[in-house]
């Protein structure tokens, strides 16, 4: 058979993370092959993939770090969007810096002050990424996998709105195994594939909700009902990790998982962590002993300053020689993505998309989280559905709360953004604090503000 | 000139505040006559509305007070619902029981717990009368005054979905005489009629807001803008009224209308104790402290039930002579909407209908409340537009809660209910507590809940 | 009383009909006062109006010829828009050519082949007039009375989004005074102001419907049945014109407007010989000997030219001062929505406005005719509902079809508007000849194409 | 591996075409096993069926025919509707008295005059099976293949709103077999699978269109924009049948299609005898000469009761052991689509369903056609998107047009189909001949009628 040649282009190319499982995923794609442009501000961890990548010996795609931004777009076929904004010092004010004003968040990222700050920190890099995908290659597929992911992608149609890009998390994935396990526990059978379980995903990405999912023949909610029913008190056992820190840093017992379907009847489709913080404050987040007892963990910075410096030291081992690239089951879509839409071989699965239609009580032109097909030269999603009634409240706040920031900031207004601050469920607090707390916040992050000056 | 003869069947036509309005303006109205059938549960109460209807001596009006509901409905052209849903023994836990939990509701009428034990007491009821309305005069038009408005106007047009009904409410009437001393304070102008300034109204009842105001030539939001900011920190001075107590339980120095303006940039035009209740519990109703720091008063039962005792005084009065019924200028809007259907003379005013386009970004069906166009046979809702993003989703997440309540008790689910409850941005407290107040107060209405047994 | 100052720009100035009337409607206007600019690319005949419109004595307004459309703007409060876009010469290629291929037009100025060629002459014009509103006087309202009505006013949306534009049109006007003179026929009542029958409008100009017709408590459709019934074989007599050949160049019996009511229940409102072709064209113009037995007549260019010069002589005489300005109740509505819009009086009125939810089932931005409210700063569309199924596929395909040239003509493509051409439902006759016909009708209004080369 | 166990209900289980492709689908598919219940209101010919399907000796279904309706519905898993409704005399009525008011149908059975007068027979027969189904297997999934398809499949949804049904077409497969032999053409690239060629459908059953078509990384659309012009002359050649007559009564040289698209820049994507009808009567079926300058041909009743009779023979023959049945690759997806509602392999295929969505502008509820995701439990559509202004118009029309004559006949009202009647595109005669016309195709098909008496 012969493969096909495309060219990616890796925006965040220096990433030890996302950078080393799409490695992992093109080593054993054996009907592609090509070549990755890996582009990072820091040119150096770029480089290193580059020394990585092409260490690896396996499949067909030859790895270069380039200088710039236009070379790596150039020719592309794909664009990977994979940055991370800003350094740990930034997250170390979104996610930290509001617990001395009594907001916790387990993550950070997406939502709540600390999203809403990467968010105005992110968003004029995308605006930059847009144009010049609009300059190099209008014609690429785009895939971004950046936080605040609707954030993100909204950025990236905003700026250009005939780009073909959609934002992929496998949040949504963790809960297919929950109900395979569920499916095991309960009737002895086992699914090795946790895409085998069929769902059908509404939502913003991280606060996703699954109204339908069934495997074979069996409808599996009237089964979830009494699984949530039986594990409410004390959750499901987490995740072995292998580091005791991690363990505790990104522990969950589905308990808020559980909490959330008892009340609405529709599965929560995100990790714990995640949902907690698209709650009002109150609920999950009161202080960190309700958070503990909700069986799901607040991770530090401070735990992933440990982590990344581990990796760094991963990353010069690969590139010595000293280790070698283990290639791994990575259980990411990207690589099966870009071959459905090459033709080879179609997928059904969640991604982030402007609304055209796939959830009907949602705002055109939100971004929102659906299954869509991904076929030939196309991604289209499918008819999700309306939210419903009891829900809709929730998600649609935070869908209108993270399109006031993007509008915001696309006008350079930061009072705009503000606004949307004051609104985000987490913040319980009196406007005035909370007033002092967002000037701090922007001034922690004061030097990716240009944009706005 | 001939006058237009009518049937009005006035359904709580015991009431000493509405009924007696309707009364005074049918009074003046030199173009319509007929007859008005006063149905109340209370007879003897709509017994002394028809001496005391029968008493003013001018207008063409005819009162009787009648026993059935059907006899009152039989050939109306007209149906005036204007009840209370229980006594103030109910009212008393719906606004005061919440207390102990620490959630604080200003009213306790429309949406918070109170107004949703409201709702689910009052439900049943509307469901009686619309299918009496079905059966006995289905032309007729349906005028609403009872609260909580959205909910049952709602269930009216559930249970029989070709009623001709609208909600009125004189909430927005305030905030146009709020533009009028405004215009008065900065240009000196005198406005005598507040309909003079012209709004466009959007939102739900008791949650409306106005995008746009002018008055003449004069686009008032940039005045607006500059009032709220010189007026944001002591308020306006309230209305004064004759009484001590009640100044205080009504007051009002519209500071919190200022702040939503402040951060919305659109003016919510309903007062202050009914604003504050739909915004998130921790904003302007904490505790009392912040809600007095914001200039408004918690109206409580027991001064409602003084205010009961002096009205039924002055029933006996005008009863038996010894009081003079008093003509009065209303305010209210009924009476020219009668006679605007009865073609004798158009007005736009605001009122609550099912959406169908009136409000782009609420679901179709939703009572919401916009202006509409009264006029021969018909009341047609102009097209507000959509909610602005940094509001929609305060005002959707209450207008999906109060769907919620609607269809869980059309289905006598109380559970359904409970998670309306919980959703509502007043309950901010722990979920178990939460879950006994609503079994405390359900309890407390209990003699009013045979529908759901 | 004060009186309100404006300053109108007329574009089109030098125009007979529409500008005469104006002059009459702001002369017995006792509440406003200002000055006329008047421009026209023919400036003599602007000249000529500004010295008639300086004669007529009474009322508060100045008019001036100027030579300039940014003069004419500038300072603008409202601006007028009545040109003729091209000569009768365009004209009577518009109306007639066809007529050589078998496709007969009562009007040719809105739809059908006539409609379609004067819109892309007409297109580049309103390009130009929305740029120069927006430069000069975007905070002007703008008042359209150019056909084609919804492609111009389309225009004018597309290139300047936030102009404040609307279009007027009579043609529901006739059809209340169709109803009021049922009324009296009916039952002897009579109704002086046509404005009393009151009517819920939807559609697109020249093809709108009214689902809805009352007279104070009167509903007319079920008296409408009747009549249409009671006249369907011979049509009511048509109105006396003065002019024998008048009479025969526009009468109508309103035979189409029965036919189609008793094919639809809906009313048609506008003349027969706009409604016959917006239907296929072997309904009601298959032939001159067709139309003449549904009792319409085909207006020829070359009347029109007669009546032109009859004008121009009339506009010789009211300059030189042999005759007076005759003031007139003209019946028109442009001056009454000025005084609307400047709180002088709301009046509730059918317009042209692109569709943001008025007609749930047409396409939103579509320009569509139904009621609006006019008021102080404002015009506000009322919700016209959805058009009955049995309409909708008629009024929505012509919809479509300016759109698509709309459209077209934006970016300069002639072939798109060929597409539009072939389907319009007059277009009956072979592609291959149709194209012929599109091929020398364009060159026909060459000069006026200099925009598409 | 255990194969899946389901019972299927084959409603007009005496069908010689639909039936036997099925028995041959569900022997070669080798994961699902079980019954097939056999219902015709010709007993004697799902008694044949019930033989022939026993006698096939592969797969793991047994047939049996039932007597009645309710019991081939009982424990359904899967219903499957497939009946001729009336017999080839009405059908004769339906397809060729039109001809002798000059209107030509080259199938008969969707649209035009045939198509709403089989729907007004069929209708009654749809509403008896839903209510059947609602009351025997309401949760059985139910495949419609009989004609009028979206008619028949808004019937059952009408009637129990909660049905599972979807109708299914084949038409759209012919046209990637076209591109296919385009590819061959073009690229020299032979594809063997049609349904590797993806494409993006929307419209009405039989009236499809294609914005997208692509082929691994090929966009399909220029390159079909160059072999529609490169044969709009002379047509491809037709597909060889084995009998010159049938040559010639299904011929298509596809020059219908090329017209469409040439004009319209979208693929249509029907059979050319089925996109005629569509269309307005004078484009491309004005008489007999015209249908076959453009390379299509009319099939006669006559011929289909020949080829009814040899296909009753071929039954005489496998049922006598005579002929032994073949089992056949049918290029249909029933059993695919069967098998993935089993959760034992997803598909995306294009299916008839109501519009929730996947054509943003055609009203919700319309029957339309898009792909859909088929997998464990469900069938979703994906978003197709609007349907461009330049085909909208038509397809909205003829989408009215039979929603107008389904409600009709739910109200038992023949006008109100009568109305549907004179809009259709191919009624371009005079009203009342075409009333006529109507009346004598109702007296045809009178037995059929019942129901509305």
């Amino acid at each position: 058979m012969q493969k096909t040649t495309i060219k990616i282009a890796y925006i965040g190319g220096g990433s030890r993370g996302w950078a080393w499982k799409l490695m992992s995923d093109l080593a054993v794609a054996d009907d592609i092959c090509g070549k990755v442009d890996l582009y990072d501000i820091d040119y150096e961890a770029a480089k290193q993939n580059e020394i990585i990548g092409n260490s690896i010996g396996i499949g067909g795609f030859q790895y270069s770090a380039v200088r710039t931004l236009g070379e790596a777009l150039f020719g592309a076929d794909f664009v990977v969007i994979s940055i991370l904004p800003g350094t740990f010092d930034e997250m170390e004010s979104d996610v930290h810096l509001p617990e001395q004003f009594g907001i916790y968040q387990p993550v950070g990222d997406t939502t709540g002050p600390g999203g809403i700050l990467r968010g105005i920190r992110t968003i004029p890099m995308f605006i930059e990424i847009a144009q010049a995908i609009e300059k190099h290659s209008p014609n690429a597929w785009v895939i971004n996998y950046t936080n605040p992911m609707a954030m993100c992608v909204d950025t990236l149609y905003h700026v250009f709105p005939k780009v073909k890009a959609f934002g992929c998390c496998h949040e949504v994935f963790s809960t297919q195994e929950l109900l395979a396990g569920m499916l095991s526990e309960t009737l002895g059978e086992k699914v090795t594939d946790r895409s085998d379980i069929k769902v059908n995903v509404m939502g913003i990405n991280h606060f996703t909700w699954l109204d339908k999912a069934s495997w074979k023949r069996e409808d599996l909610i009237p089964m979830y009902s009494d699984f949530a029913e039986k594990h409410r008190q004390s959750g499901v056992s987490p995740k072995v990790r292998p580091d005791a820190e991690e363990q505790m840093m990104f522990s969950s017992r589905e308990k808020v998982k559980f909490d959330l379907f008892l009340r609405y009847g529709v599965i929560a489709a995100a990790g714990d962590r995640h949902l907690a913080e698209f709650c009002p404050g109150y609920r999950y987040l009161r202080d960190p002993q309700t958070a503990e007892s909700w069986g799901f963990g607040l991770t530090t910075v401070d735990y992933r300053r440990r982590r990344q410096k581990e990796k760094i030291q991963e990353a010069h081992e690969l590139t010595s020689g000293k280790r070698k690239f283990v290639i791994d089951n990575t259980g990411e879509e990207g690589v099966r993505q870009i071959r459905a839409i090459l033709g080879l071989g179609d997928i059904v699965t969640n991604v982030n998309l402007p609304n055209r239609g796939q959830i009907s009580n949602i705002e055109p032109g939100r971004v929102v989280e659906t299954n869509a097909h991904f076929t030939s030269c196309a991604v289209t999603p499918v008819v999700a559905g309306p939210l419903p009634p009891a829900i809709h409240g929730m998600v649609n706040l935070v869908s209108d709360n993270m399109h006031v920031v993007v509008e915001s900031c696309l006008r350079r207004d930061l009072d705009g953004c503000f606004t949307a601050f004051l609104n985000d469920p987490l913040v319980t607090i009196d406007p005035a604090r909370a007033g002092e707390l967002f000037e701090k916040m922007l001034s922690n992050t004061d030097k990716y503000l240009d944009y706005y000056k």
